[in-house]
């Protein structure tokens, strides 16, 4: 092909992905040319999302798998649903992992494969290629961890561990087509870092694992499985990880359905009927919860009321203590901290999916009295911050939200009101 | 309500935005309740929209209207579609305007109204509020333009002298449900600009079209009915144009189902599978067409072939002559002067709706060959640079695409080959 053909073939193939004949198709019903749908899934939202897949599938959906977090599974006639280990993966996630490539391999060219993936799905679905056992990948992560990786980096060396990360489910369902709907729980919604990935190209190749691990120091400290696998596939003895322009993805087509924007906004406007004039601070809050917490009030407190400052995103906490909470419980004692019961303040903070660290409340709602009020019921505030034992304290002012598992999970929501 | 249960409030109208069910139902079907579906659309894409609803509704489809830009009509048996003037609107978009009004008016709280709008849809659907007419709305935009005004505050003036722009339109088709499915042809995809608008929250305000008024030195200028209207709706004698948190955004939903970026997207895939190692430059490519053409081969000339460069996005012309030609033909034409007979590169511009300016020409492919191949056919190169006129040059060097009307508007589409 002549360099001038290849622009023209490169011009049509961006107009065949503009045409609006698939992209109306695609939000108004499934193409009707899969009569048979087999819907695959992973993260602590899939099963709901399967649910309402089937509602709208009925008969054309024949058969599935989905794996969700302990607590998260919700009945779909047609589909197995199955829990595992989150955020520390175990032998279910393995089982898992491995019935879902099976399925994906046995869909065939006149399926499509419906893959429904939400947050937590890369803990649910561990697939250590043999013979890297789990333990030995759950080992180099946590070097990886200690060294200070980024997870760009964590990802290119895990990817290239499993059978099943990065792109490699949608390897195993070709010449099926896939359709990948995905609720989104990292900022940007990048879909190779959305529960790493199975069905979207992979940026990152084996020469990228060895060159991370060289550069923390690790070269010489990883299990010899994991060290051999990346030789191999140095050598070109293992196939890489589908990269972006694979054909295989001209038959994936993915789709952000859900995002923390969408929470965002929904705040504001729910602030804004209301009766509190909304202000959108941000819908990618970063930071440390505790300073974030301290921030967002002293911002709050310029407003004229009645005001409302939303923030969506994710905080993290730097664990020093021995305590229980979780990054919402945190940001919500720091901020009550900074308030007086004076204030006219409401302060919520709450993990979209329901719950916020290792406890069973989603975060918690507090004002200029919330102190006291957990101080009179027996708290220690000191210790809560110094200990992160946030959820002792919150609990002792009545100040928590208990939920349980949502429908969904989109990072968390922080709201600031003055009344 | 407490500020407490405000917040709360506030939390549970967020997850309920993010709630899978319905995000999943929108993707996958529309939701059955709806068993009357009304389409109305404006845009040079929206007839080809429709074509496509209409596959997936079938009898669930009612009816409907759609204004398309001349020559993008395409048959929709169950909606009528109609033909009006772009980009200078004429009598017959403002026919179309009062009939999208008045559909949208009749509908009905038991119907959807699925609204499909794509570039082009602003001068197709002109409204000035009576007793404005239409040659005094233009004058308005002529004189705004003229005093340097942005396209923000050129929009904040237009909406608020329109029956139709800025949420209007979802205004009108209350208590019904909208669907609003958008193909975006604005960088960042914002809601509230493409076509101006009409199902989509107003951030801007009567005083807010005063104040542009008077910061671009017009307040004394513009026609005594323009005036007359401001100072009127500034009184509030008239409605304002809905705000966002007003609750009819609550029967609205919009999505954008296509953007720029899935066409440089898709370059970037094709480029790869012909065996160009893809470079993606920017998915919002934006200055001087003829510079902008420079830079990228200058940029591409650094890659070590096979390569491509690929940019989204939408160049500028500053006019000066009086020839004919496009931002994309212009491109073309600068990119070619760049290159010699002996490079290896070949230069791509096309605007993916398949016109570029007031031409049948969608863009042009140009190589080291073309200055020669149109100067030995009569071109003069020199003069279609200063006099704007590249179309004349390209149609003499054979390096025109023409396509006619695409069946998508997604911005355009720049790629540079090294090969």
């Amino acid at each position: 092909m002549t360099p001038r053909d290849a622009a023209r073939a490169i011009l049509d193939s961006a107009l065949a992905a503009g045409d609006v004949t698939p992209l109306v198709h695609r939000h108004l019903g499934l193409d009707a040319r899969y009569r048979r749908v087999v819907v695959l899934g992973c993260g602590k939202a899939s099963a709901a999302m399967a649910a309402a897949a089937e509602e709208v599938l009925g008969d054309r959906l024949a058969g599935g798998f989905v794996v969700v977090k302990d607590g998260c599974a919700v009945p779909v006639p047609r589909v197995e649903i199955a829990e595992a280990g989150h955020p520390v993966p175990d032998e279910r996630g393995l089982a898992a992992s491995a019935r879902l490539l099976e399925l994906a391999h046995a869909a065939g060219e006149e399926s499509l494969v419906l893959f429904l993936v939400s947050g937590g799905g890369s803990a649910l679905t561990p697939a250590p290629a043999p013979p890297i056992t789990l333990a030995e990948k759950q080992e180099v992560t946590r070097l990886l961890l200690a060294s200070g990786a980024t997870i760009g980096e964590l990802n290119a060396v895990r990817k290239h561990l499993s059978r099943f990360k990065g792109g490699q489910l949608a390897r195993a369902a070709w010449p099926a087509s896939v359709l990948t709907l995905a609720l989104s729980d990292v900022i940007g919604d990048p879909l190779d870092v959305i529960a790493s990935g199975p069905t979207a190209p992979d940026p990152t190749t084996f020469a990228d694992a060895r060159e991370v691990l060289a550069r923390r120091g690790l070269a010489g400290r990883v299990p010899a499985s994991v060290a051999a696998r990346l030789e191999a596939g140095l050598r070109g003895e293992i196939e890489e990880t589908p990269r972006p322009g694979d054909r295989l993805f001209g038959r994936v087509t993915s789709v952000v359905i859900g995002n923390n924007a969408l929470i965002a906004d929904a705040a504001v406007a729910a602030a804004s009927r209301l009766g509190y004039r909304p202000h959108l601070a941000t819908r990618e809050l970063q930071g440390e919860a505790r300073e974030v917490a301290r921030d967002l009030v002293a911002r709050a407190r310029g407003l004229e009321p009645p005001a409302c400052l939303i923030a969506g995103g994710e905080t993290t906490v730097t664990v020093k203590g021995t305590g229980r909470g979780g990054r919402c419980q945190e940001f919500a004692l720091a901020a009550a901290l900074e308030l007086l019961p004076t204030d006219r303040m409401t302060v919520l903070a709450a993990g979209t999916d329901g719950t916020d660290g290792p406890t069973d409340a989603a975060g918690a709602i507090v004002d200029g009295h919330s102190i006291a009020r957990g101080t009179r019921a027996g708290g220690d505030v000191h210790r809560a911050m110094t200990d992160n034992d946030a959820h002792r304290f919150l609990a002792a002012s009545g100040d928590l939200i208990v939920s349980g598992p949502t429908r969904t999970n989109l990072l968390d929501l922080y709201v600031v009101l003055r009344s």
